[in-house]
């Protein structure tokens, strides 16, 4: 595990002003968890709209808040003058997410100055168990 | 361009039944526009939900409406006994998805009996044009 | 299909040399059939070395010849002051390759100044037919 | 980090015998060097026909090896009667790799019964340290 030093002090409201600027995330029901330079996680409760035809969650949605997870770690380690977007991601689907709270963690892998790869990855929590749920990476690009 | 035959007579029926169990789709605004044996359309007009930080749709929807259509696609031509469940999915962002309609398209590139291949092309309609927002590669496994 | 204008009328020459500077290609036995702007083919004609446990062509050889062929795609469309490297790619195996002649396919999807996204499909030619071996995404980045 | 169970005592002489007739491996100078149950490593002494363009090692040639290593994880974790194949890969470049020994780990993820996930990646050693130049994801699948 690298410890990584932010080339932004303020990066914890500039993560915490972009996710609050994001409706999608509020609107589906997310919460910033945690915040460090190059980490960032994001929790989101179950509800029923974020359904699927098996009745667990969609696997766009737990794709989104691992997309999101990536993109603020990332951000935490951008210069202030870079905003960063996704570029591309890859994810595999290791089960289906129940009626559990998902954690997003995401976790950079190289801070290149254009491009971040990050991993990304979901749990679930169900009782007093932690479920893997997806992983994958994600390419951010600095612009 | 490949034509295929439905192992499933039924197939139509049976898409349009997923879907209208699919909550999340449903609370996203999606409409099935478009079933074909291996082909299948999900459309999604903007709205202020489903925004980002900088005012265009959050990429998490454009690979949820891409995935749901890869998978609906993959159901097209699964026979009557097998579910499908999405394994695995790339996609890279080409644009930013602003406030146009979307339009997601699944199309199956492979059949197979296990897993079937599907390409994702998501496109974004602006007035008179047709802009290329996401290409994608999903991986279904009939179960 | 889209046309696309060069920003170096020296791209061919310049993909040959690239090629020819490429050992690991000239020893696997490929060679160059077809440059235009935006699409590079590359031929693989089989040999024993090869070869993988089940007596067909080793996957690593597969998407080998992908990646050479997406970025040297790349490279016809790349300004004649940057080079290109491959950042990712993401491939499936539709198929196993055999005996046959392989033929590589990059075509750009979209031609970025700092990124480029690149299709590659491998085909493998068996008598009188062709046989979808491989399909992928390259990111191609101009530096 | 997750023990995992063989489903075959065997593992060992399997994975080596696979390895053993894998021509392509054994033609770069490839070795296999830790095999135990989820985990494979594979070493590849620089030599120049894996050559690039700029002088380093051919990213096919690290994907390759990356790719072996997650398929010969996986067959630590398959039951005797079944075999494995690589459906697809996803990797990112994190540096140029040079003329230091490469050093690939397949590690088990998730090992499902049709499907296995691995992770790879690949180090470079160069004199007294280590240097991550690809990591990625693989899908074998038993048949």
């Amino acid at each position: 595990m690298v410890a990584f030093e932010p080339r932004n002090v303020d990066f914890r409201p500039r993560v915490e002003a972009r996710f609050a600027r994001q409706r999608f995330l509020s609107h589906l029901g997310c919460s910033l968890t945690f915040v460090a330079p190059g980490t960032v996680d994001i929790a989101l409760a179950f509800n029923s709209d974020l359904g699927h035809a098996h009745g667990c969650v969609h696997g766009g949605v737990v794709t989104s808040i691992a997309e999101s997870a990536a993109a603020c770690a990332a951000l935490t380690l951008a210069p202030a003058e870079r905003d960063v977007i996704t570029t591309e991601l890859k994810v595999n689907f290791l089960r289906p997410a129940g009626e559990g709270r998902l954690v997003a963690q995401g976790r950079i892998i190289k801070p290149g100055r254009t491009l971040m790869l990050c991993q990304a990855d979901v749990m679930e929590e169900r009782q007093d168990q932690r479920v893997h749920v997806l992983t994958g990476l994600v390419t951010v690009m600095t612009v």
